[in-house]
């Protein structure tokens, strides 16, 4: 069964968003097995939208459609789908009373410009917004269903998932099955270069590649005669990638790497400090962004004046003198300081270069040294120098951080570790 | 003068790839002084293709498309081309012997299958590919230009500054001005009210919004019969608008909110300590990923655990007992442990509930108390209850602290500060 998507906004036609929320729904609606055949995208136009969807409705069974539901005055989705039924629109009571109870939750009142997010093309068929205030909304144009959602991606993921789906899930052709795994620690040719020739060994799957830097997603998705076969070969190929890449698969779609090194310290009963400089916090972030990191995180210093690596973690300052803030014997003097002051069972620390500026010829920008001061009392430094801007740098620290602790934590053959970097 | 973009992959209505492609020609062309109406994305299929390249060539006076030009079998852009115009396919030996060099320059023996990539509809402008083996090309349908391009980001975004942007130039209409600000402390629809009215009394202004939770940028594009007029609309404009929110603005697009706090910080002087607990880290982060942060932060502890409160700020134990660790007295305990240890100037500490456990009755999930010691030794507390999820609590969090740094620095009438929480 064919279907479309329709994504609406004049920040999206100027390049200002890279629209993100159509590739999203584009690998949901491919996992329902219908056959996406365009992803349209118009300016925030009453007549360009109304011809878009009566184009996309008169040749797609589905069409799904994000954005311009919002309180603004060039927010005219609503009123262009109206005009494209040659309905009127109404205000729906109910809506209303939750988007007034939505904003008194947040001490605001209900302006005629929030109201206007309770008027729906008469005889709509509306979906509530539990974490918005635009409630979105569906209506039938010919043979074609077309389902209208708000183009900020947590409340548009969040409906769809909820609501859309459950309501065009029928019309899906149901002969597809889709796994997806997270991977850390190789560049994307690479990870081709390992699954070259499962697609010919398991006819039917397609693999697809996404990365999300660091990170690289790998998704089989097989097609067959009937949904079980389509999941049995899924299942096989699956097993096959998981062989191949071994330990650099980390996890599903929804596990987050931070995630699964919180659970393997959780599983082992470890406590954790660390001691951050030029991630500058951001190790703590990712693990405490996490639900339930009390469990197991007691202190992340970020010491990131010397000054502060010798008064907080007693750091000898001679130590910082002679060899440098960015050197192997301080980052052990980190982790080791901040185990102690803690009482942690293990402690991280990361000390190094993020740049713009501060790379010299010995410790060019991107430099980082990485110790990993153990339950059993030894410290071990790691001495490595990233590629990429500050934020990069930064974020593949951090990982490279997290991996040393998720290796501690599930000891893997040396020739899985990490070759970014 | 319109324009439209078209991509073309299967790859990009499954949603394997996010299309960043597309809104990088859409800001090129923006900036270029085209208005951009819609960017279309179809599968490898040459009758969705022809109808897609005649629609929008029929509509706009140049269409860009990227995609389909490799040498697989699944690359039919060409073709489909030469179907739309009615004219044959013509093997260009130029072009030939170029891949025949570049391939050979790799080490490889020119195919058949790579022969194809020299093969062009009749009459086309053949664009040279000096980064990869795909030439582009460029026909005129009806009254449109429309130009074809590899999908390959990097061959892509050279060939269009190379080749297609010359081509183009002389079509774009140059009599728009735009100016973007970005805002923190009110909702969408807030900032939407205090704007209204701006387009009635700018003639030819529209005024555009975008949410970056917990941001909203705020655009102003002006129209007018020339560049300079313009230019001038909208620098008036953007002066009423600034004018009407005050200090909500922080400053312009390419600005962040902890890059703005960390200028003020560093125009007065002052050295800062963080003591985190409930966003983890997140304020460290946000004011580190910029550079040059190590002129003013000298320590964030992210002090999680309670023990780890008492051990690095000193907090007597039975302060944290009594008021427990999500209260007024532990977050000031906190700013002034911060303080002292570091030798800061200004302390920022903050304690409280991310959830989605550990809420109460007294202190749902949500309740932060930001606590902020200040130069003149003075200490103060704020409480509040963020709404959302974990994340979203962190978020909100963060930003409020950074606010109170920000109104330390700058000074603003207390009618100014934050509406959001």
């Amino acid at each position: 069964m064919t279907c479309a998507v329709l994504s609406i906004g004049t920040e999206l036609t100027r390049g200002e968003l890279v629209n993100s929320n159509a590739a999203w729904l584009a690998t949901e609606l491919t996992a329902l097995g219908f056959e996406v055949v365009e992803l349209d995208t118009v300016d925030d136009d009453r007549s360009r939208i109304v011809a878009a969807l009566e184009r996309l409705a008169s040749g797609a069974r589905v069409v799904v459609c994000t954005g311009g539901l919002g309180p603004t005055t060039d927010d005219v989705t609503t009123e262009a789908v109206a005009n494209a039924l040659g309905v009127r629109l109404a205000r729906d009571e109910v809506s209303l009373e939750l988007i007034r109870r939505r904003l008194e939750k947040f001490g605001r009142t209900m302006t005629e410009t929030n109201a206007k997010q309770a008027d729906f093309p008469e005889g709509a068929d509306i979906l509530p917004n539990p974490v918005g205030t635009a409630p979105g909304f569906g209506v039938r144009i010919g043979e074609c269903m077309a389902y209208f959602m708000p183009g900020v991606p947590r409340e548009m993921t969040k409906m769809f998932l909820d609501q859309v789906t459950p309501r065009i899930r029928a019309l899906a052709s149901n002969n597809l099955h889709q796994s997806r795994m997270r991977t850390f620690g190789l560049p994307e040719s690479v990870v081709g270069e390992k699954l070259a020739g499962i697609e010919q060994d398991f006819p039917g799957t397609t693999i697809g590649y996404r990365a999300h830097f660091p990170e690289i997603e790998v998704k089989v998705l097989a097609r067959a005669a009937s949904h079980s076969a389509a999941r049995e070969v899924c299942e096989r190929a699956t097993a096959e990638v998981r062989a191949r890449l071994g330990g650099y698969v980390f996890g599903d779609a929804d596990d987050s790497f931070a995630g699964v090194v919180g659970r393997a310290l959780r599983a082992k009963g470890w406590t954790l400090a660390i001691a951050e400089s030029c991630t500058g916090g951001l190790v703590g972030h990712m693990l405490t962004r996490e639900p339930g990191a009390s469990d197991f995180l007691l202190l992340d210093a970020v010491t990131y004046a010397n000054s502060a690596k010798a008064r907080v973690l007693g750091i000898d300052e001679d130590t910082i003198r002679w060899h440098g803030a960015v050197s192997s014997e301080v980052a052990a003097a980190m982790a080791v300081g901040a185990k102690r002051i803690s009482g942690a069972d293990v402690a991280l620390a990361l000390t190094g270069v993020a740049g713009p500026s501060g790379g010299g010829e010995q410790k060019p920008v991107g430099t980082v040294f990485l110790a990993l001061a153990r339950p059993d009392g030894t410290t071990d430094v790691k001495h490595r120098v990233f590629p990429g801007e500050r934020l990069q740098i930064q974020t593949l620290a951090s990982y490279a951080g997290l991996q040393l602790l998720r290796e501690l934590c599930t000891p893997r053959p040396a020739e899985r570790t990490s070759e970014i970097g």
